[in-house]
């Protein structure tokens, strides 16, 4: 992008209504008004152009970002970071393992002590139904008492790096690939997106990616299928809310349990392991009860239970069923015959695509900052103007990067 | 604060006399003179001032500020990397389970290896009586050869973020909550403030808080009374520094074995647990012999002390003793009921405070902060001036944050 | 050095030919030139002088420089951080225990998921002869793929931090050393350096300090002698390469089984120990087959194999035989009767260089900062000059560090 497209993205977000974004957390999509997530794609978008022109889209001086992750990743990891820095700030974890959140009274206390500078705080937690969603709420209600009380000098705002209702960074991600494959937001409607289960040898992968392309996809006018063989399904309320959304935005919601049915005509498929609702349900209490003999026991019979679906698998005779259709995943896939004997998808197909998945994830950095940003500015688009002009180098002695 | 008020600020620190604070390392309290425990808290005054105002007081555009933390730490650890990063460095910890600190030879070596390019290093090394300082006395020595030796092109300059002996950043952040919520420095005079053991489930808790506490709070003339059961001494030697400190600044030093005795009409309370100086002494000696069995067995009969004083609690009926007193805490406090079955304190005496101990750790990065710039300007208040009238906004296109 | 001096080497470096260090990784000296070679260690010496005249050579205003630690590090990562940190970057670990890196796919998949946003990145893989190397020009290759196809705006440089084969940014802080030691490189022509095996009570350390030495040391006309006990061999590839340097340049390359020979009229000796290329090539097959019993039966032959040279110890004799050699080490050294019984150095010796051997450390985040600089600099004197014009202060109101 040049100047004049900056420009004009910035007058396209000027236009947006957004006033509740400022001083805001970013936890579910379906909280966000939709010109609350185009306002997201669009300053993702102003960002990514102004770094690659080599203007500094730095607004911090100083302050802190800090990332809980209760689970591994390296992905989302390096976004955050990633976004951090562009902004200005210093990312820091919070190590658990050293310091034991644990009761209500510890969150509440804890999110206050790394707070004091503390502009953003990104959170990772996906491992039991029930309990991230309600721990961020948790943390975002302390710092906003914290703040209010005169404890903390400003908000800490939080981003959700995955729950387990939904991974907005993810879907957004994939949602700004979309627009910029097929031409705009608009360009979506009436497009058929094929969300759907694919076998993996592996367990206990979280619902918060289906769950957030569903609950993301519905909103734009597109007709999206869920597919899953009986048993596999999603948190019935999100798969309500899907529905719901696609009714509102004038698309189509249909479910079944067949992927060459999802595939039919499919114009993007998302094929991608998860573990069943019920197991998920049943592997929080186990966990919680520290049962682990029963861990095992539910882990062998989950992956039996999975073998029995070694055919869903994203192969070449499924893609030739679909509209051309372009495949998403949001790494790492289980690519049969390279990182698993019998995987998400075969290894044509994945190698076809894989430099389109690395595209795809290489969104994140820029949403998450786009996310950041709108929560700290209260006109953003007089700041990011401002930005503009000022013209600074990221690189110094560089015209473009 | 406005500027004006900033400006009065930088116009009190100029008239102290601290010509001592330059180059050098802030380790223990009773090591430094009045004026130049004032000049901290004047420092960290004007930092947080600014950084209200949305004035970036960044001094560094490199550099690093290093973390050795030999015990887990989560409230001193984000303040030590917000103050760093407020001021412009980047904090990094030295992991020492991946370098091996050890033996005198490679404290010195170590200590110059990683602080070629490095302005500050922030120790915590509470674990073992007669360790701890002098483990920072080693490392600042050890810096200060190669500095004079042509090796290092700077003198990184030591906070210590607690050691066997004091707890600086805590007693002066604790100082800070006092004149902010009496006033002044002066109000302090004649306040009772009582430093007391409290009962608690767990064993091994350092004395570096308490023993803080009494050593700083006896330079302004208040009446210090420190309270623990029989046996549970603090080092006798910081004892009796605490009471010709209170002789010195005008106030009294008084020690009793009752709880109550310490919180008749006291205008601050400390109710925090420690372990006994004697039983300190059998576990450092225990811990280099690596005796495990020692270990445990000491911990058992610790525990089973503690148990015989489970009144030592601060409680409704003991507070209603005291003159209105503020209740303070390093936190996290053991509150009965929450926390733990029995602790150091009630619910709803904790409660009651609650806010006022977050704001009271709130203190600590503008402390620890404070602490930095003193050490690294020759003429601080010229260089806060400077900073007042750069007015380089902290978060662009915000007026106030 | 003042701005005059500075000016010179930037007049210095702008005479020198090299192309092809803009976007190019430095991954093993001998596939550099000797202008390119000179470009480094005359921007490192720009670097150190700026750092010292307290003007900030920072040139990015936001990026991340990436550190991937397969085997521990102190010296050479706190390294790299500063010189990250001095240009702009904000270092960042990769942890592979959280992140999982195993078979191609992998690595080119992870290279550029955490590269998005990432100006370099830097690598120690020294455990596996075979492997190292071979695994920085997969991550080459991987992100300059993703460049090529858009999913990277930047191409992230590497730089090699130890392989298997080579330790360049250790051999070029030693060749700074040096040259500041006798007053230029062309002053080391005719120099006679004793690269030498020593005595360890450890084992598996390994050949890329030595193979560093005689890769880069063989390029200026020097005599170089490498000397081990019999059945302690390098790659011998490398031994090869060094001697066909030696004769390109000028200078001599010569081998004995003997100290003594070594050490006769040498103006610098290295003594260091390490692990013998079969043991290495033995080893390696054996942590590849998981065979933990043959490790440690190797481990348990290869001291005892040790043993039977405790006198090739940097003694005061040997020392004597010298021409007043300067002693060099990368540290930690295994120092007799200090660190260990018998080791590598007398302690005598050691203490008496101690000082240098910091300070020849101490090049190594200025050589690591003219590595990133030169592969993000199109024209790195017309960039230099600029940042002595700007004269940006490190440090806010200091004239000199």
């Amino acid at each position: 992008m040049n100047s004049k497209q900056i420009e004009k993205k910035i007058d396209a977000l000027a236009s947006l209504g957004i006033p509740r974004m400022y001083n805001n957390d970013f936890l579910l999509t379906w909280d966000k008004t939709e010109e609350e997530l185009r306002a997201v794609l669009t300053v993702a978008e102003i960002l990514r152009g102004m770094r690659d022109a080599n203007i500094s889209p730095r607004i911090f001086d100083s302050g802190l970002a800090v990332a809980i992750f209760r689970d591994k990743s390296t992905r989302t990891r390096f976004s955050f970071l990633s976004a951090a820095n562009l902004l200005g700030l210093a990312a820091q974890d919070l190590d658990e393992t050293k310091t034991q959140i644990a009761h209500g009274e510890t969150v509440r206390e804890t999110a206050n002590m790394i707070s004091f500078l503390t502009e953003i705080i990104g959170i990772r937690d996906d491992m039991y139904l029930g309990y991230g969603h309600t721990y961020m709420k948790e943390v975002s209600e302390a710092v906003r008492e914290g703040h209010g009380e005169g404890v903390l000098p400003q908000i800490p705002t939080l981003v959700n790096l995955q729950c387990d209702l939904d991974h907005p960074t993810q879907s957004l991600s994939d949602l700004l690939h979309l627009t910029r494959h097929f031409g705009s937001v608009e360009a979506l409607k009436g497009k058929k997106i094929a969300m759907t289960w694919a076998y993996s040898p592996s367990y206990g992968k979280p619902l918060s990616v289906p769950q957030g392309v569903i609950g993301l996809m519905s909103r734009f006018g597109m007709e999206v299928h869920l597919a899953y063989p009986e048993g596999y399904s999603l948190i019935p309320e999100i798969e309500k809310l899907a529905g719901e959304n696609c009714r509102t935005a004038g698309g189509t919601f249909s479910r079944s349990h067949s992927m060459a049915e999802a595939f039919a005509g499919a114009d993007i498929v998302y094929p991608k392991s998860w573990a069943p609702y019920e197991v998920m349900q049943r592997r929080t209490g186990l966990l919680k009860a520290g049962d682990s003999k029963g861990l095992e026991e539910l882990e062998a019979e989950c992956l039996e239970l999975n073998k029995g679906h070694l055919d869903w698998e994203c192969g070449e005779q499924l893609m030739k069923r679909t509209n051309n259709a372009l495949y998403l995943h949001c790494l790492p896939a289980d690519i049969s015959g390279v990182s698993c004997e019998h995987g998400e998808v075969a290894a044509s197909v994945f190698e076809r695509f894989r430099l389109d998945t690395y595209r795809q994830a290489g969104y994140k950095p820029y949403v998450i900052a786009a996310m950041m940003l709108l929560s700290k500015a209260k006109d953003p688009a007089a700041l990011l103007s401002g930005i503009l002009k000022r013209r600074a180098p990221r690189l110094a002695g560089r015209d473009r990067g």
